[in-house]
């Protein structure tokens, strides 16, 4: 089955916003095993916007439109599908409802505006949208069938996952299986030297992507049935495993944050972080992951130069250091009072345009136990960011060893 | 004139790459007064792709291709020019010798295939590429403009820079000036109907756009010249401003942090943040403003239900309040020797799936100003970065009026 996307918005057209619908859609497709062949790009023009629909739906079977759903004259996503079929559109008391609700919880009155957001037509049911007030359509006509989803990623998203993908999945003819192997702690470059004689083989394919947290290995086996798609991913996995060994940390939707929050709600333990160049964002990678009113009880940031003003009587060190970084984490579950204390210290500095900079990682543990980590020196931006997933990666280790 | 994007590759189309030459041509066009009308993605198909080619030459003037211009048999780019004008491929000897040269400086001998980056069509000229093998193509043939350039967005930015807008230029009748307003503190709806009359204009245009850090207005005007394109903005901004005044904090390029950095550092001021539900958001938003080293101190989080960890003689509250988020703002103006604390309390919670919160905003300022915010409470997941946008938007309003 073919499936085409278009992303509608002006705004895409006079380049002030990336477009990262498409890829998030397309790589969705993949999986599915349905055949992308062609992307769109329009503006809010119902004339244009109509043309490409059009064109849209004769070469493919289902057209998936991003944007154009909001609340103002310039959404026209509804207006143009109701056009091209032919049909009418009528405000939907369930979804009129729903909408004036959803803006009650927010102790507001519904601007009248919005109330295009609960029109249909006879050919589409709605798809709910938990986060924003435009539901998506799923039309069904003629042998074709057209998605229409919010604009915003988040919603578009989070929709694509309750409603979109499921229904598409009924429709897929062969099955794609992936599994996602994430690491630390190597570079790209050395994990193709470890592993890419396994990316030639066509199936499963192996595909390594460069996140934030790490490497991923991504492997995808296209097979009849999902047994035997599973079987062709678990030996190439066990392969895998058997090569790069601890340095796997997880595998598809698993997070670093998820699975020190798990391990450390499983033991009763409590955690607090203390942190300097890193600004607060070990802090916040706390504050969000699962659970995290579970465990997690507070931290503080020292920025700048201010290092003295942690204590009065503590020393005062410049220079950022290993033993700096350990007093914060002793600091912190002593203020705090809990069970482990996580310390950064470290410093960034712009040397002719290029980043450069050290984090030192501590970690303080129930009966004295304590870890230190040196990062590797980072020529990058994101060394920050970097050495709060090492400041993960390193107490998950330490919660699977005690 | 009407301009067009086709961006190929059969890669784009699994969703392995974002595709992020079009938002720069995109943005480039905008500029150059070229109307966009059309974006589409290919694959390395041959009948595809010359259809999408046919199709932008029938409703545009000047297609500009990315992509397909690599040595290997996927590149198909030129082969798909050359059949869709009726052309013959021949290798142009000057290329030829240029791409000896270029494996030459790199003590490389030319892999055979590269050669056919070396052809060229009658109606085409080549554009040089000094950091790829790969030349560009500009071909001009019954009032038709294909420009090809290579996917590596490198290569393809400095070919735009270097050969593309000269040329482009030459080309454009007139001339299009932008101008972002940024609000805080209103809906897209309310906004919507308080300036959608001018929406329907169509020089300037106006367009709404929702972003984390409030509503932007963009005011876009189209002339001959750039006076006159400044005055027709200058004329709309100034109703704009009448209508929504000081819910606009900033235009264009400006930040919330930006502003407030400039105004703190400039007035000599330091900053230290207290917060609760915000989990260390605050304190990260601090530390990457600009020059956060020269006023951001530190901050402190305490998060869960453990306000009490605060100091040991403070009273207790269970529940968020403003007076909490007050007490925030004190203590870490005095715990950092700051000349403003900020404080932010607030809650998150989860209502039948839908999140639903409140936070309260108190900026702690020299000779005891104070003031205290209450956000609106919010149906988001964003409520959190909302929370921090708040207080900077707070903070901006009190430093202007001292």
């Amino acid at each position: 089955m073919k499936a085409e996307i278009i992303a509608s918005g002006t705004e895409l057209l006079l380049g002030e916003v990336t477009d990262t619908n498409t890829v998030y859609i397309a790589s969705q497709l993949a999986e599915l095993g349905l055949d992308l062949y062609y992307v769109s790009i329009v503006g809010d023009n119902p004339e244009r916007f109509t043309g490409v629909l059009k064109t849209a739906l004769e070469r493919s079977d289902i057209v998936i439109v991003t944007g154009g759903l909001g609340p103002t004259k310039g959404d026209i996503t509804r207006e143009v599908i109701a056009g091209l079929l032919g049909e009418e559109l009528a405000i939907d008391p369930a979804l009129r409802q729903h909408i004036i609700g959803f803006f009650k919880k927010l102790n507001l009155s519904m601007p009248i505006n919005n109330l295009k957001q609960a029109t249909l037509i006879p050919s589409a049911t709605a798809m709910p949208n938990p986060l924003g007030s435009a539901p998506g359509w799923w039309v069904e006509k003629n042998s074709k069938i057209i998605i229409s989803l919010p604009g915003p990623p988040a919603e578009m998203q989070t929709m694509w996952q309750g409603e979109v993908y499921p229904r598409l999945s009924q429709k897929a003819e062969s099955i794609i299986v992936s599994r996602t192997l994430k690491t630390w702690g190597l570079s790209e470059a050395m994990i193709d030297q470890m592993v890419g004689h396994f990316m030639s083989c066509s199936n499963p394919t192996l595909a390594l992507y460069a996140k934030l947290d790490g490497i991923q290995l991504r492997i995808t086996a296209k097979a009849s049935d999902h047994a035997s798609a599973d079987k062709l991913i678990s030996t190439r996995e066990n392969e895998l495993r058997a090569i790069l060994k601890e340095h796997i940390w997880g595998a598809d939707k698993e997070t670093l944050e998820g699975i020190v929050s798990r391990l450390v709600t499983g033991k009763g333990l409590s955690i607090a972080s203390a942190e300097t160049f890193t600004g607060g964002l070990l802090s916040s990678a706390l504050a969000v992951a699962p659970d995290s009113n579970k465990f997690f009880k507070g931290g503080f940031t020292v920025f700048g130069n201010a290092r003295h003003n942690l204590t009065a009587s503590a020393e005062q060190p410049e220079k950022a250091s290993p033993e700096y970084a350990a007093y914060l984490a002793q600091t912190a579950r002593e203020r705090f009072r809990t069970d482990i204390g996580i310390g950064i210290d470290g410093w960034l500095e712009n040397q002719s345009g290029t980043l450069t900079g050290k984090a030192f990682i501590a970690i303080n543990f129930p009966r004295g136990n304590q870890e230190l980590v040196q990062t590797y020196p980072a020529g990058s931006y994101q060394l920050v960011r970097r050495s709060v997933t090492h400041a993960f990666f390193s107490l998950r280790q330490i919660l699977m060893d005690t």
